[in-house]
């Protein structure tokens, strides 16, 4: 069996769109599997008694993070441009990528969110973006926004921030290789080393 | 004139102990002169509404910080064994280091505080613990436990760590390239780059 790396994706994080299009390329270089798992920081926040980003509530922290994309996405050559909207509802569309988890179609799905968030500043709470995005993939995008309000997918999406928070995670992305968590980008070499050693 | 890295450290802070630890060799490797700021997070963390160290007010964060620590030690082979007591208060160590601030003992001494801290589980606030360091050290150890307690190097470490407000420092370690900011042991490289370029 392969070796795997789960990769713990939420749709508002600007740190999780940089891991979105650098692991899999990064991955199938050290022969790891990605197994890509959507899940909500809303509650996690919450949780910590923080009802907005972290990146609002605190301004320095903020403006940082700002710059920092800036410098990476430059670095790295990734298309950036600052939403105008942050954080932005990541919450159909990652009831979308629940319904279509287990599948090869995950991963486009999910880079193409990011994308039009962080590249091109569409709002990716608005369902006829997200029409559009499953046309482009040439997915059943009709059906798919429909799967993304139904019960069965909810409690699917909810089970998974449940099992994110049950095994550490506050903050994404984090990455899991078995049970030993890596938190951000910047883990994301060191999470693969473990992932495809021997 | 050489190129110059800012790096802004405190005593209590996990990360700025790898920093300390690697920050000359790395910095001697390109050129790079550092230049040692010691400054207080208790007031940047009080204007943030906390009270004690983001570690403890967030458990999973914190879980993941001890960890990430371990690991990252056990990587670069940098001796660690987790402080009984967490945060240390390192105001007095913090003023001997104001003392000592513009001159070639800052480093020697902040390193050896660290080590006392991180890697003895040494307690840096008493000032036995630190007279020890300063005499292992050969310098004057008296006269600059006496000057930590001088209004004017109280002064001096109240007026670094407001300049590090004023510049949007949150955290540490945190570095400058004249005023750009990188934040976190993670970006030290990045930070490097920068200095050392032409």
């Amino acid at each position: 069996m392969a070796a795997r790396l789960e990769f713990w994706f939420e749709f508002a994080s600007t740190y999780s769109y940089l891991a979105a299009e650098e692991i899999e390329e990064k991955a199938k270089a050290v022969d790891v599997h990605v197994v890509w798992r959507p899940f909500l920081l809303g509650p996690i926040f919450a949780g910590q008694g923080w009802s907005d980003s972290p990146f609002n509530l605190y301004p320095a922290k903020g403006a940082y993070m700002w710059r920092d994309m800036e410098r990476l996405c430059e670095r790295k050559g990734i298309a950036w441009r600052p939403p105008s909207v942050f954080p932005r509802s990541g919450l159909l569309a990652a009831r979308v990528a629940a319904a279509l988890e287990g599948t090869d179609r995950l991963a486009p799905f999910a880079r193409a969110v990011y994308h039009a968030n962080f590249a091109l500043d569409r709002d990716i709470a608005d369902p006829t973006v997200l029409e559009e995005i499953l046309r482009e993939l040439s997915f059943e995008a009709e059906e798919l926004l429909r799967r993304g309000t139904e019960d069965d997918i909810k409690v699917r999406l909810r089970a998974n921030t449940d099992e994110a928070i049950r095994r550490g995670v506050f903050g994404a992305p984090s990455f899991f290789v078995k049970d030993e968590l890596f938190w951000g980008g910047d883990r994301l070499d060191q999470a693969l080393e473990m992932a495809a050693a021997p």
